[in-house]
């Protein structure tokens, strides 16, 4: 598959390695796909390095639209702090990914001695009902670990894991992901995003300035989409930031979706969850020596944020293949329509 | 049992009939208790009259601390709106009581002929692991159900349902109700309260402006607490309000919090939902008409908001027998410390 | 002057007749400009139909980026009304300005016999420190009270009022509007939108998709621009919306800056002001009735809402001409770089 | 004058030497009283220790009921940090001590050779209208000077500076503070609190948990006050805590309004405002070495915050004369019905 920056597109910052969330040192993702009769959905995990359980990492969030259902921001929010992997998959399957987290971290902190009896699971969501039977709940604790064993520093894009069903500007979405390396001060930090796209209206994508989604609205003459989208947006970095600062850097991520032409329609949750690898905190009760950077000099990280987030959704489209919906009707894949 | 005033509380409000939630018209609530080993939680289920899918409610929450895990709440801050009924149960079993509610509501509105491929289950809780093995997560499905067949215009406060291993200022906590009537150009308006009390240091217990606590403490001298509280607030009316009011009612009722002694504890999640059976909204695309209250005659509502919230959590206590912990020692109850 | 359209500028959604915030019926903009020695600044007025004070507007805010110091805005977001005009002036200025528009609403209410004692003046600004010698406050009651005087249907865009000192992406900003008219059911609403643009850097800026900032970039070669921003967007509308939806529609104002090229810096204040002159509210004790429509219909509002940003944005710099800075250096004009 | 705890009242935790914020090492306070024909207004100013522009505060805020005007709360918001010092003053005298504030700030800066080009004010303010004919906003660059000479760590309470023409209860209020010593890991912090008070109901009065405003209400048979209260919180501490963890702390400080028998109402702007002298920082661009507390330590802090808030709202009462409104009538001082 080819990636958006084969087809023409260039950001300011420059990107890492892979240009994946994984660019981020020690960051992993991984993928449970499902794909059978009517069932075509899956789970994503993001996993930061080390024990996040006991060792969280500094977090913060922030809703662009709240019409969605993602469990666990109340606390990210309060407490800044990150404390399981974080899980993606399909709106009405929340519950039991939060169910199958919640045991999965009691089981895995238990042999190791620890006893937990309260936990904050993240899980974040699409609505993949026009290509998966939603209601069938399908995803369990058995996709969750089977996404948690496949996670790795190189990963898939497209329609996979949680991406499996999501639609986004009317054609197929998935999981898209991007990364930056901004130098402040002499030093370079990794930023890496991982989004699940399933937002926005065909007539209104563009991709790197151009509207073609005018041209492709026309083309496959498809009515207008079911108000039932979402994306997720998942930020990591290695750069030192507070919570308040991560806050500030989720809230410059959906720039990066109005760059493809989004409006944030009503029904879409959108929804930006950050974290950092830096100052990596602990459970004790003594004071903690944090280092951050001043709020100004992060013109270089709000760039990269917004950046990042426009070339993950492209990813993620790119990446996507061409996918029978439940009705029967095919939902087409961007690269049908342009050439690298 | 004896309800706070039979021990000589007095509001400034009036309250209604049943100085319940359900004085609300149309109001019911339900519980599920579990009772064997080392299980000893439940479910509670406050159902708003007729098809909430169909019907809902304009609704608003309140997050006074944000260390906890109640689902659904991002979206009733985006649209105001409350679509299933809201269930009440321990920690972990978030995960499995908001899978079993979004189970409930596909079933029970297939029935109708509605299919339904998006929905914001709303599932607030406590953490009840000094006396319930938490881990064990064992409300599921069969135990929403039953709460929901259990509902009804009259039900038991204390250690029931949700609340059968809540502990409340280190005494046992539980499930408490109160209901104020207030008054507003001569129209009567219906307001009601119903808690899941789990904060709270023993020492710091006021009732009624007395401050009680600090003898109990010294007479049953345990040691500090955990820090694993929590207490949700769930606020029914009949008052027709906006979203935005609805909010602002939400943020008085932790004043009755403080009024008990609480100082809003860093580990204890505080959350506040309401909703209004007024004004009740429909699935269709038309202009509604909606009436509203002015905001300048809302004071009344904002004192009985305050006070009704202080009367739940002393009819959760009141009502709430001395149980045994997990680790053997006793939960005592506050009616042996107070006598009426 | 040209306006954006006229440079190959299209919208999905159709414009109204001036394509300006004033297409929203009674709205009226007024400019107050000063420019003498070193002083180059001013006051834009927008002034709602009928009396703002006795008849508020239902009204919402949205803080994209909170590096500013515009008045107001914590009683718009409490109690979703505007009871005064809205002043745009320079950053320093925002005291005196309040001050000004406190006093002249006592003046006014006080020749209807109405006593006023506390009043929620909004005042808006942005940083014109390197056109202007903003230390000087050089705007007060005489200023606000021209650009009253001025207010109109028809008003002027670019360098006048409030953007006469401003800079947007290293060129000259100022004020710019545009309108849409959204139909819904078969009624059409208007939609208006005003920018004081003090935002961006050069390298960045995007006309229509096209990435023409890189190109002027480097043409003017002129060092990184410093850390003091700001744009102010003021929307108004004639369509039934409640204050929670008129938040909804102000948090998708920024799409359109992000269209333009933002990242959202650091240093950049960026505040939405939004509101509705349906509903007009009265300061009576009364159960009122309100029309507004529901949410689901609203994605087009949200779309003409993102567009009209961008255009605005637009508006504003194709309308400035170049300027000679404090420090002698020329802030170019967008119009000697792009052509009709 | 004595002070709460010669009237009974007693906290939980130790109090500081003088049981004010300027407990707080370095802290000081001033006021500027004005007093003839109907002005019966001012100033007070709370001055952390150095130079608050070049060495900015770690700072958070939070708005209890954003019926109020504050200035300054959004860059707070946002970064975190306070650069002035604050100045309480009368509703619509914020503009006149915001420009004051801004001028005494280029003026005192430029002495050190900074050119100050921007700057977020932070100015408090209560409705003393039933005192003071606030129509004249009486204060300005003079007032705020004489407050900020007059400013040492000794200082009055009750009807002075801003809080000279307040009620609080009915009764007379004006300015209170207290203190705490809060030991942590073996290490002792002070937390120090000012408010300046114009809220509540006399019949909703409690003292010290005693029910006293439904007698002093019959007593004293005014009618119910109007809608026009307030009360500005500000916290300092030396503690060490991030602007979110200060955020945190400012949240817990209404619950002492609730224990004096606040409900939070309509009319009553209510805003905290929290600083810490720990972690001073500076305007360069080099990373930061900070340190913090963890959360899990914090609920001594939390406690703190709730009960000096209540004992200050005492002392601002209990240290007020009674004095003649403009309407002829008396506001009576608390002291007179409440005996040591």
């Amino acid at each position: 598959m080819k990636r958006a920056q084969a087809y023409g597109y260039t950001g300011m910052i420059p990107c890492g390695t892979r240009d994946q969330i994984t660019d981020v040192p020690g960051i992993k993702v991984g993928h449970c796909t499902l794909d059978h009769e009517n069932i075509h959905t899956g789970v994503t995990v993001i996993l930061p390095p080390g024990d996040i359980y006991q060792n969280p990492c500094i977090a913060a969030c922030h809703v662009q639209n709240g019409f969605g259902k993602t469990a666990g921001l109340m606390q990210i929010e309060e407490l800044g702090t990150l404390e399981t992997p974080i899980a993606l998959t399909n709106t009405l399957n929340v519950g039991r990914i939060s169910d199958a987290l919640v045991h999965y971290m009691i089981d895995t902190e238990a042999e190791k001695g620890i006893h937990i009896t309260t936990l904050n699971p993240v899980v974040g969501e699409c609505n993949d009902s026009s290509i998966n039977d939603i209601t069938k709940t399908a995803c369990g604790r058995k996709e969750l670990e089977q996404a948690i064993v496949d996670a790795n520093e190189t990963f898939k894009e497209g329609a996979v894991g949680a991406g499996r069903g999501t639609i986004c500007y009317g054609l197929k979405g998935g999981i898209g992901s991007a990364s930056r390396i901004v130098t402040i001060s002499g030093k370079a930090y990794t930023f890496g995003i991982l989004v699940q796209s399933n937002f926005g209206r065909t007539a209104c994508l563009q991709f790197n300035g151009s509207p073609i989604g005018k041209k492709i609205a026309e083309e496959i003459n498809h009515p207008a989409e079911s108000d039932k989208g979402s994306i997720m947006m998942i930020l990591a970095t290695d750069c030192p930031l507070s919570a308040r600062q991560l806050k500030r850097v989720c809230r410059r991520v959906p720039n990066g979706l109005a760059r493809t032409g989004s409006y944030t329609g009503n029904g879409s949750g959108e929804v930006v969850i950050g974290f950092s690898i830096a100052n990596r905190l602990s459970r004790t009760k003594d004071l903690m020596n944090l280092q951050v950077l001043p709020d100004n000099v992060l013109d270089p990280v709000f760039l990269a944020a917004s950046e990042m987030c426009e070339e993950a959704v492209y990813n993620s489209m790119l990446n996507a293949e061409a996918t029978k919906k439940l009705d029967g009707s095919v939902c087409h894949a961007l690269s049908e329509f342009l050439h690298a």
